[in-house]
């Protein structure tokens, strides 16, 4: 089976020569699209809308259909993995997401197991391949987890958290629970990446939402080790071709030497990071993703196209850039921005 | 007039030798302490807290009472710079701060003047010099200020903000009325900063909490450019000491040689950062000063010694170092922990 027409996502993350610089957007497929919203309320809620394969197909290609984005991203939630593990994942309404059984006794973190991604995730895996019919090798299709931290931060604290205490207090009181979870948890995402990538995602990125909130030590151990192990694991060619991977911590711009090796392909920059400095410091061991501030989408059109050159000038000649935001795309932000934004990443000769 | 009996602090700072390595704490007059919540019931409400200058003096000096710290900082709150200009602070109950005319409109921006602190702060003036009587040269007095940057931040949001959307797209879009925002604010700054000087404050620090959500080069033209210009007109010396000035930029650890260059005579670090390698990076340009994670106070005593440790032997011998938290004290830690803390850094040998 042969690349993508479009594979220039494909070819930036491996630093083999592009057209132009590829671009794709965190959360392209999202509450910002009103397209979203009427697929999202037909659904009932979105938890509905990640369950249910044709409906997470038909949010995923939404974007692709308004802007020349050049990858689409499997449309699902990265808490499905711990949902999956039996800890009762919910939205309450304007709270963001939550566990019925948070861990907090010893014995469910002894008791935790790693689900099979082919039996209690088949609705990602069925999502995934029709995805892959769907976009009729267009552009490639990236599969994605959240990295073992984050989702231990969600599993620990039972929800979102503003300041992450009672997982730091489990980090420097009992690290040897921290890690047991850990552990678990990076069993369930090198599986689940891997079935996603037998299914046909033809990329992976994990997504470390947290890691950056974490001292520079405590970020080398209990996250960046274990995306280290999840790296290593991921299944490297599917049907003759190379998998890139991506690793994207937020906040993690102190610590892209270090990222940069543990085997990854490309680091996902969040928007606090000067992309060129991070080019020199990386050298050629990864191709760099992003990294707009998305709040400059709010910004006029001529805005937009300034500050997505500078970036783009920033970063300098050369393939090894997939222009991105540096974090997701905001609900609020007005569509037509993303079209300016898009097309002066495609005027860009690299 | 001599330095206080306890100087390490102002040593420290000027990588002058100590005898330990000094240590204060963000917010170190605050909601983890009974005896401040019991002041603050007087007071009737946080913002008569802060006007008053008995109470407010009053709460600088229970965390002193409690604990071997080695500095006091005046009692305030950030946000009476932008009240003085006429912004109109408040506190909604369970909200944070709120202005009642936030900067909108061109005009209300162009209207704007830096308040003379000796008339429109005088209870922050009289609050400095009262905690000086009260101190009886001790410990030094920090004064402090937020950053341009960041009071323009809650000028132009009206409030403490997610995704800092308001003043972001004022920044891509209008960034000449965000320039003259700032211009503003950094006399204001200035002359506040100044004014406190000449009223006993024998160190100050510029808080820079919002700094760190910019893009670098953003991060550069509308944060640090204000900051440098206000470290340059800081009166330097006063009763014929040197009076150091500390800058800390939360999630400013990508920056720190560019902020090491701007004259101050300290870096403050959040926790994020790896401090030795801060001090390798910053030379001996600049002291530093952090940098526990507030969290690691909900962990046990013994966590709590081995964190410091662990910090401080990082930081390395000699002086130079001025031992405190990343951010400001949780509200919710117990009093206890902060007295293992203390304890351990003094037990170091520098």
């Amino acid at each position: 089976m042969a690349r993508p027409k479009n594979d220039n996502f494909l070819r930036a993350l491996l630093r083999e020569p592009v057209d132009f610089t590829p671009v794709w957007l965190m959360r392209q497929a999202g509450r910002y699209l009103p397209e979203y919203c009427e697929t999202r309320r037909r659904a009932g809620s979105f938890l509905n809308l990640c369950k249910d394969p044709s409906l997470a197909c038909e949010v995923t290609l939404q974007p692709l259909a308004r802007y020349g984005l050049d990858a689409a991203i499997l449309f699902s939630d990265i808490l499905t993995v711990p949902d999956a593990m039996g800890l009762g994942l919910y939205f309450a309404d304007g709270e963001g997401p939550k566990f019925e059984r948070p861990l907090r006794d010893e014995w469910e973190i002894r008791d935790l197991q790693a689900p099979d991604p082919n039996v209690h995730l088949r609705y990602v895996m069925d999502a995934v391949a029709e995805i892959r019919r769907a976009l009729a090798d267009s552009v490639p299709l990236i599969g994605f987890s959240g990295s073992p931290f984050t989702l231990a931060c969600y599993m620990v604290e039972g929800g979102g958290s503003e300041d992450f205490r009672t997982i730091k207090t489990m980090l420097f009181d009992r690290p040897d629970l921290l890690h047991r979870i850990l552990e678990v948890t990076t069993t369930a995402v090198t599986d689940y990446l891997n079935a996603q990538i037998e299914s046909g995602a033809q990329a992976v990125q994990i997504f470390d939402t947290w890691g950056g909130m974490l001292p520079a030590h405590a970020y080398r151990e209990f996250s960046l080790a274990y995306m280290e192990r999840i790296v290593a694991d991921l299944i490297k060619r599917r049907d003759g071709e190379r998998v890139p991977s991506i690793v994207f911590t937020k906040g993690g711009g102190q610590w892209l030497e270090a990222i940069a090796a543990i085997g990854c392909d490309a680091i996902g920059l969040d928007w606090t990071t000067d992309i060129g400095e991070a080019r020199r410091r990386v050298g050629d061991k990864v191709a760099l993703q992003g990294n707009m501030d998305p709040m400059a989408l709010f910004a006029s059109d001529e805005a937009v196209r300034k500050e997505a050159r500078r970036i783009l000038a920033g970063y300098g000649s050369g393939s090894g850039h997939v222009f991105n935001l540096g974090h997701g795309i905001s609900q609020h932000t007005p569509p037509e921005r993303v079209s300016a934004l898009v097309d002066a990443v495609h005027q860009h000769r690299p």
